[in-house]
């Protein structure tokens, strides 16, 4: 049977693809928005009038250069209309960006982190506020004396998110069965938008990274751990639990390294950002960061080097399953393993030949995401647009 | 944007549910396909007049027991309207299957396969005669005196299946870049519905076995290889290529035990009849067939338990990194692994424990499917069926 959608529910549904629409075209002329969007001129126009009143679009003359006859107007998303704040909560770090509505980035913020969740919770309310009153939307005919109201918060976290929000397990926070959601609404003040971050990192990947209008891709990313998440058919799979991709806990190793999951030889003992720094710490070498490994490695540290190989390895093994499980067409590395990606990518393709069906592996493309550091963050974006797009009404009143 | 659907198309989706409605519910009033199917009244009495003029459907008087007033009429797919064939074809086997319109199984027929492929069609074609002959639906007022004719004919294979039907590689048959389609369309003289086996097997699940109305399972199959089949979100997902699935080709021995496919210690060179066959013969046992092997190891033999145990343990490690992956609400065990099932299951649930994070193994089903050496054939019923109902016209003269 087909599932039953009520009008309010179409609504909606409209409403995003008006909204991404003028997202993606900004100065888009009205006309063009239903060859965009497939919906009717009516549709299209009453949404616009709706957006036009609360503020959320605005007008401007478009250029005329190569246009006869009367004036056509430009349709964008107001940058004034109001901030989205996306964040990533990771054990020792909270990264936090500030963009407008429509997703551009206005300003980045990376402070402390905690495994203490009312210290984390209190450093992610400063944080916020402190990259919230820097954020000025560029100047386009709006007054930029103060930062435009907060319209949603999306925050990407390390663990096992259940499909009604609960973080059920986030081994390296050290943090299990925690009402997430409710927690940072709590402290937040407002409705928060919560997902694993990985997921939120493929998200991101979608809407404003190298994957848009792509329908099936696997994202693998790092930071403490690492994650995977699984776009199939134009949606993330979530599995039973909501813990679809699980990537990071794929035993490559049996026996080998403990995992904080408990379990042993997991492939993020041997790829994520603390695993290899403890690996090249093993060797004698203390390095601080990612960067540090790729700098050491690129001149010519032949054990840094080393444990670079071997992540690449491990990774090209995992992801072998993968692939061989899924058949996917395309691959982006995300996170901090984009930092070494060139350094561990030829191990990463020796893994592939050596464990992947060669059919399944001919025409892969395996790319590197272009977000760096902010995924995650961006992820809390995408998070907090979905929620604000999903509000009965988007005048800022009704929030 | 939505699909864009056309009226044949709609047409021949709300006939198939009709179909299907009365395949699940024979004897079925016509009064309640409206709430079986979720179609209007009108719609299904026009769908259910033209079967009755094709033949396809045959009205009986419901027993009266239980209702006053005017007699109900009963309806169902006719036993006589025709027969689907369904077959698998492997290395050393063919099985076939014969049954009703409505899947119902008439003759089963097994006969030596080859990797020849036109000795190989040769010998499917003479068994489809021999099976289709020896075809009698069950006596319902029809005549009986002849088989009814083929209406579909659907074929299972060990291999890699593209979007287009070409079989790309079956390492076991040792085919390769096979337009297997038209071979067989030649060869058999009407129309043939072709996929993996697995695929098929995976299909006949959720239509006659364990999976009817399940929108997400793993299912899981051995013969000459093993297979996977992933059905996410209602429906089976084939990937870029069409090549999901291959858990066979997972790597669980690095270096290991070669495998037909090229690559080194794929999960299939431990897991299949003729791995364990061929680990079993290693230790001085020669057993014709899994059966045999059960026996053994139920007897006491140490040295056949230990290959089980083996293999148990490396399907439970593969199986792992489906359930970090996926995060399957359920898995079904098919084909000649459910022979071993009750010897191999206690090692697979120990390798589980060890591999999968605890949260997504804690509530996962793990079923040992009831359809035995049949699934695939009966894979191959689904494909025909699917086929049939794709048809312009389900008219006799129309095919």
């Amino acid at each position: 049977m087909l599932p039953r959608v009520n009008s309010a529910a179409i609504r909606r549904l409209n409403r995003t693809k008006v909204f991404h629409a003028l997202r993606e075209n900004p100065g888009c002329a009205q006309r063009d928005l239903s060859r965009l969007t497939g919906l009717d001129k009516a549709t299209t126009s009453a949404i616009v009038t709706q957006m036009l009143e609360d503020g959320l679009v605005e007008r401007t003359d478009a250029p005329r250069a190569r246009r006869i006859g009367r004036p056509e107007t430009a349709l964008s998303i107001a940058p004034a209309a109001g901030l989205l704040v996306g964040a990533r909560l990771e054990p020792g770090t909270i990264r936090i960006v500030t963009t407008t509505l429509a997703g551009i980035v206005l300003e980045h913020l990376q402070i402390a982190g905690s495994t203490d969740i009312s210290t984390a919770l209190d450093r992610l309310h400063r944080g916020i506020d402190e990259a919230v009153a820097a954020s000025r939307p560029p100047a386009t005919g709006g007054s930029g004396a103060t930062a435009p109201p907060v319209r949603g918060i999306g925050v990407g976290l390390p663990g096992l998110m259940d499909h009604s929000g609960r973080l059920v397990l986030a081994p390296n926070l050290g943090w299990r069965d925690t009402p997430i959601r409710p927690l940072l609404e709590e402290a937040l003040g407002m409705p928060v938008q919560v997902d694993n971050d990985t997921k939120a990192a493929a998200m991101a990947e979608r809407l404003f990274g190298l994957c848009r209008g792509v329908e099936d891709f696997i994202y693998l990313t790092g930071h403490s751990g690492v994650g995977g998440g699984l776009f199939l058919g134009g949606r993330l799979y979530r599995g039973s639990h909501g813990f679809a991709g699980e990537v990071g806990h794929v035993t490559v190793v049996p026996g080998g390294r403990p995992c904080a999951c408990g379990k042993r030889g997991c492939l993020e003992t041997y790829v994520s950002e603390p695993a290899i720094l403890a690996r090249t710490a093993e060797r004698g070498r203390t390095l601080p960061d990612l960067a540090s490994v790729a700098v050491a490695a690129r001149a010519g540290d032949a054990a840094v080097a080393q444990v670079l190989a071997e992540a690449g390895r491990h990774l090209g093994f995992a992801l072998s399953h993968l692939v061989n499980l899924t058949d996917p067409g395309l691959v982006v590395l995300g996170g901090n393993l984009s930092t070494v990606a060139g350094l561990i990518l030829p191990h990463l393709h020796r893994a592939l030949e050596e464990h992947a069906l060669e059919p399944l592996r001919r025409d892969l493309r395996l790319l590197v995401s272009p977000l760096g550091p902010d995924a995650v963050p961006m992820g809390g974006i995408a998070l907090a647009m979905e929620g604000f797009l999903s509000a009965p009404s988007l005048a800022v009143g009704m929030l």
